[in-house]
């Protein structure tokens, strides 16, 4: 899994009914004490009711459809769990 | 999913009879706002009636294959929404 | 699905029979245009009777068993078209 | 299978009931001594009673879900492996 | 499928019964013509009786659970072919 921060959404068409009815949020890779974005954005539906700003993990491939909103739909990337803690070396680097 | 902007067309010869009837579109990899390109292009199978010049989403993996067109094809990126608004941090930064 | 350019051919001892009688070729990526090779070079299996020089299209992962010939063998990379046109922006970029 | 070390824990609000259950480590990825951290950190299900500090291998995609634990979860990533030893070209570069 | 040298070998306390018994070699890919090795060192079971030093190839994701000893394993990499010779633009670049 990703950690990743979640920095916007998107509206878009898109024909298959079932993705239609999910957000899909904008995200960005984070490091782990989550105070540094890393490389490219992209794009995951969300299923934990996540906003904007928050720091979230993200599985990708086929881990993303082992949900009942997910499952058989083409969807390759989802938040699937928002970081309250992060511990690094002992210490407490991230706090919600 | 990656955010991504389509640039060209493909024509191939292709064995398995199903990709043939399929569009295969050239992408590349936006940033978030939909203005810069990342990375090298790749090839997706349309599913949403993109055109040369749209800002789309991309699907990749097993993912591409969750359709009915796709499915069961030797098809690893599919184009499966056209972007009409992107928002980061509150801002409106892509606009179809 | 990777626009690549065949660049060679490998002779290998495999214990799987059904991938013992298929050809892997060497690919490396190249850009749109066809004209400049990118990243390393790996091996895909050829489905499309491609040859030395080809520019092709090569998927990936499990698509790449979505095939008679390829189907539950340990192969994660097939040549499945060999390229006849690309065109970038209107414009022809490449012609075989 | 990457080469990883441990480096920290998470607390996180997950909805999936089955990977609530499971310990998520932060990894990452280390060279073949297990001496120098390489890439950016990230997040895998613990199998194996890993602690923070231990050289470890994790598997990633569907592979992580060939367990009892992670099956038909959302796990793209598992520590499978605590290492004891690394030896490369002959010599123990990796002793626990 | 990725050309790699076999670079060393791992010992490890693992659960997977089944994994237990194979053998976890230490890779490295390498350029097209065997000599120059690229990118960090990953972990591979065995399926060809690869040895240090060897060139071989790898196969990775799902294709590498398609043989009798992978098959529903949390293995994401196997050595599947032992190169014997590969030939680059009409030379032979490599020969066991």
């Amino acid at each position: 899994m990703k950690i990743a921060r979640v920095t916007g959404s998107t509206i878009s068409t898109i024909k298959s009914p079932r993705v239609k009815e999910t957000k899909l949020l904008i995200c960005r890779e984070a490091d782990a004490s989550g105070t540094k974005e890393l490389g490219s954005s992209y794009v995951a539906t969300d299923l934990v009711d996540a906003g904007v700003g928050d720091l979230v993990l993200t599985c990708h491939g086929s881990a993303a459809r082992q949900t009942p909103i997910t499952k058989e739909t083409p969807v390759d990337a989802v938040i699937m769990a928002v970081l309250d803690n992060l511990v690094v070396d002992g210490e407490i680097v991230f706090k919600k």
